[in-house]
C-alpha cells in the first residue's frame, strides 16, 4: 500500500462551513484541506449534509487540474493500493463510461492478455439499465465475480487478467461520496467523475489505462463537449498519477454491435472472440486493443499495434485466453464451445418497420430500458434475471428498411412484460426519407 | 390561521434527487413541488443532505420571482399566522437586515405606536456580534421577550406595540431552513433571505412592512448591488402577497450613532426619544418612521409623514410610548428616567488617533467583534453578558482628528479582555490625509 508522502506539517482544521462557502465563492482547495475533507468523510467528521453542499459546490465551480488530480490521488490512498509490482509483464486496464450493447470488455480483456498485457479489471458502479460485464459473465454457471485481493493478484500472475468486483478496501473514501452523488445531482461533475474513476482505477495496480469516454442518448453524457473535456480531464490527471494514460471519444448515439440483453450478448462477445460479430463493435475492440498494447510497449507503431490485435483476434488465442478467465474464476466454458447452451428465449418477435425509409436515430437509452423491463434487469431485490431476453439483428443508422420489415428482433418469455417494453422498442427508433450519415465511431483521441 | 387555497388536484411526488436536478439545471420549481419540498423538510421525508444539496443548487440557480412568492408563502402557511383582524388601527412591522450600533427598533417602534400605528415585531435569528434589540431590552430588569401568541396580541390591542421573540409556531419551516443554511454556506442566497425573513414576518400578522437593507463592512451584504437585488425581491414578494412594502438600502460601512454596546445603546435610543442623540440615528428613525406612517395611512404627502414623526419624536410621546412598551413586558421603567441606573463600565479609555487626518473607513464588523470580545456577546454557553463594556464618542468617517486624539472611547470591566478588543477597534479605522465623502445613509428607497 502507497504511503502519503505530504510532509508533516501545522494544518488549522477550518470549519466545515468555510470549505463549503470557499469553495462556493470559486476558490481552490490546497492539499491538506482536500485530505481533511477526504479523512473527515472517511471517519463521519463531516455530516452528510455538508458534504451533500460541498459536492453540489464543486458542481457549479468545478475544481482545477490540480485540485482534481489530489482529490483523486487522496481518494485513491482512502484505501488499499494494490502492488503488482511483482507481475513482471505490463499491466494495463481498459475503463468504460458505459454504454448499450456494448460487450468491449469481454473481448478486449482477452485480446489484450494474448497480446501479453496483464489486465487488472475491476468493475464498479453499475449504471442504470446497462447490463455490466460482471453481469454478462454471470450467465456463465458457476462464474465468481467476487475475488480476494490475494487471488486477484495470484490469477493476474498465472494466467494474465481478471474481471472482477470492485473490492470494497479499495478507495473507500469514493464509494462514500459516491452514495451521496447518486442522491444529490451531483453525478455529472466532471472532477468528480474524473476523481470516482480514477481513484478506484489506479488503485488496482496498473500502470496505464486506456478510458472509454461514450458521448449521446445511450451514455450519461449526452453532450460531445462534455465527454471531450472528461476526457481530457481523465487523462491528464492520469499523467500527473505517472500513469499512461490514453482516452477515445466514442459514439453511443445508437447500440454497440446486433444485439442487447445477457446471453445474447455474451453470444456476441463469444463471435467476436472467434474474429465474426458485426463490424462497429470490431473496430472498437480494435482500437481500444491497439492503445492497450501500444500503452503496455508491446507495439512501437500504430501499424504493428494493428497487426498484433488483428492477428490475436483471429487466430483463436484471445478466445483461448477468455476460456481461461472464465474457467479460472469458476465458469463453466462448456458454454464457450457451444453458446446454444445459454437459456433461449421462448419467444422471438420482430419489430417491424411502421413505414418505408432510413433508420435516422436509435435512443439507445430507451433500448436498454426496454430490455430491463423484459426481464434483463433487477426491478426489485430478489428478483430472479433473464439471461435470455433482450434484442437482437438491431438495424442500425443508416440502414435502409422497407415497411414492416423487422427492425430489430424481440427475445421474451413474459407477454405481460412485452407490451410497455414495446412501447420503449417503438420509440427508440426514428426513420427518415433521407439516408443520414452515420456517426463517427471513434471521434477523438487524447493522449 | 390562514387556509392553504390551492384546488386539491394529483401531484405525483418527484423524488428528491430528481428536484434537486431540476433546479440544478435553472429549471423553475411548480406551486406544487415548493409545497412538497416544505412539507417533506417538515415532516423529515426530506433528509438533510438532499435539502442541503437543493439549497446549495438554489444558491447558484437562484429562483424566479414567482417561485421566491410561492416559496415565501409555503413557508409562511408551513406555521401559524396571527390574525391580527380585530385591532382596527394599521399594523405595519419593520425589518433591518442589521447593523453594528442599530438601534433603530428601540425608537422606531414607540414612535410609529405614537404615531398610531400597531407594531407586532418579532425578533427573529441573530446575527454575528449584532447586538439585537432583544438582547438591548434584556438590560431593563424584569423585561420578558417570550410572550404567548395570546399575550402577544392583548397587548398590541392595549398598547399598540411588543417587541418579542420569534415565536416557534411561526413558520416552522424557515426554522428547519435556517438552521441547515448556516452550516452549508448557503446563508447569502436572496431568493432564500426573501423567503425567510418575509415567510416570518408576514406570519406576524402585519399589513405592511418597511425594509431596512443595510450593505457595507458592518452588514452581511457587502455589495451594494447585491442590497438593492434583496430589496427589489422582498418588496416585489410582499407585494404579491398583497402586504405594503418599502425597502430602504442603507449604508453600513461604518457603526450607526455614537455607540455600540448593549447600556450604552440603550442610553443613545432613550436619548434620541428625547430628540436628542446624533445625527445619523435621527435621520434613519425618521425617514424609516416616515415610511412607517405612510404605509399605514396615517400621513398622506411626505411632508405630513415628517411633521408626524418629528413631532412625537420631539413631544415626548414617542418616550411615553417606550415606557409603555418597556412597562407591559415588565421592564422596570425607572431605567427610562434615570439612564444612569444601568450599569457602567469600571474603566474607560481612549482608542488614541496613531496620527493626524481624517477619518477614511470604519470596519463597523470589528468595531462590533471587538465590543463582542469585550464581554458585550456570550462566548460559552453559560457565559453572562456585560451590559455595560462597548465603546463611545465614535468619531465618524469624514471627522478631522489630531494625533493622539481620541477616535472613540473604551468602556471595559476586564483587562485580559481589552487587548485583544484593541486590535480590531485599532484595525478597524482608517486615517487619510484627505477628508472622504462620506457615504449616503440612504442609498435607495425601493418601492
Amino acid at each position: 500500500m502507497t504511503k502519503r508522502t505530504l510532509p508533516p506539517r501545522r494544518f488549522i482544521k477550518p470549519s466545515f462551513n468555510a470549505l463549503i462557502e470557499k469553495k462556493r465563492d470559486g476558490q481552490e482547495f490546497t492539499q491538506e484541506e482536500i485530505r481533511y475533507i477526504i479523512d473527515s468523510t472517511l471517519d463521519g467528521d463531516m455530516p452528510q449534509h455538508q458534504l451533500a453542499a460541498l459536492l453540489m459546490a464543486i458542481f457549479f465551480q468545478q475544481m482545477s487540474a490540480q485540485e482534481t488530480a489530489i482529490l483523486t490521488e487522496e481518494m485513491m490512498l482512502s484505501g488499499e493500493v494494490i502492488d503488482l509490482s511483482s507481475i513482471a509483464k505490463p499491466k494495463i486496464d481498459k475503463y468504460s463510461t458505459g454504454g448499450v450493447g456494448d460487450k468491449t470488455s469481454l473481448v478486449l480483456v482477452p485480446l489484450a492478455m494474448a497480446s501479453g498485457v496483464v489486465v487488472p479489471m475491476m468493475c464498479g458502479v453499475e449504471h442504470d439499465y446497462i447490463i455490466s460485464p460482471l453481469q454478462k459473465l454471470a450467465a456463465f454457471p458457476g462464474f465468481k465475480s467476487h475475488l480476494s485481493i490475494e487471488a486477484f493478484t495470484s490469477q493476474l500472475a498465472k494466467i494474465g487478467g481478471a474481471i472482477v468486483a470492485q473490492d470494497e478496501k479499495l478507495a473507500p473514501a469514493d464509494a462514500k461520496f459516491y452514495e451521496l452523488r447518486k442522491e444529490t445531482g451531483t453525478i455529472p461533475s466532471l472532477p468528480l467523475i474524473t476523481g470516482s474513476v480514477l481513484s478506484r482505477k489506479l488503485a488496482e495496480g496498473s500502470e496505464g489505462l486506456v478510458i472509454d469516454v461514450k458521448w449521446g442518448n445511450g451514455s450519461f453524457i449526452k453532450d460531445l463537449e462534455q465527454a471531450k473535456q472528461l476526457a481530457r480531464s481523465m487523462t491528464r490527471v492520469g499523467r500527473s498519477m505517472k500513469r499512461r494514460c490514453v482516452a477515445l471519444v466514442t459514439d453511443m448515439n445508437q447500440p454497440l454491435g446486433d444485439t442487447v440483453g445477457t446471453a445474447l450478448e455474451v453470444k456476441e462477445a463469444i463471435a467476436l472472440l472467434k474474429g465474426e460479430g458485426p463490424e462497429d463493435m470490431k473496430e472498437l475492440v480494435l482500437k481500444l486493443g491497439m492503445e492497450i498494447v501500444r500503452l503496455a510497449g508491446v507495439a512501437g507503431s500504430t501499424l504493428s499495434a494493428k497487426q498484433t490485435v488483428q492477428r490475436h483476434l483471429t487466430d483463436g488465442s484471445a478466445l483461448e485466453k477468455f476460456k481461461e478467465l472464465v474457467k479460472a474464476q469458476g465458469g463453466d466454458t462448456a458454454f464457450i464451445d457451444h453458446p446454444e447452451k445459454f437459456p433461449a428465449a421462448k419467444h422471438i418477435r420482430k419489430l417491424p418497420a411502421p413505414k418505408r425509409g432510413y433508420v435516422h436515430t436509435i435512443n439507445a437509452a430507451m433500448i436498454a430500458r426496454g430490455v430491463h423491463l423484459l426481464g434483463a434487469g433487477v426491478e426489485k431485490h430478489g428478483d430472479k434475471v433473464d439471461y435470455s431476453v433482450g434484442v437482437s439483428e438491431i438495424k442500425k443508422v443508416g440502414t435502409q428498411v422497407k415497411q414492416g420489415e423487422p427492425l430489430m428482433m424481440i427475445h421474451y418469455n413474459d407477454e405481460s412484460k412485452l407490451e410497455t417494453a414495446l412501447n420503449y422498442f417503438k420509440d427508440a427508433y426514428r426513420l427518415a426519407p433521407k439516408r443520414p450519415t452515420p456517426p463517427p465511431l471513434v471521434v477523438e483521441r487524447v493522449a
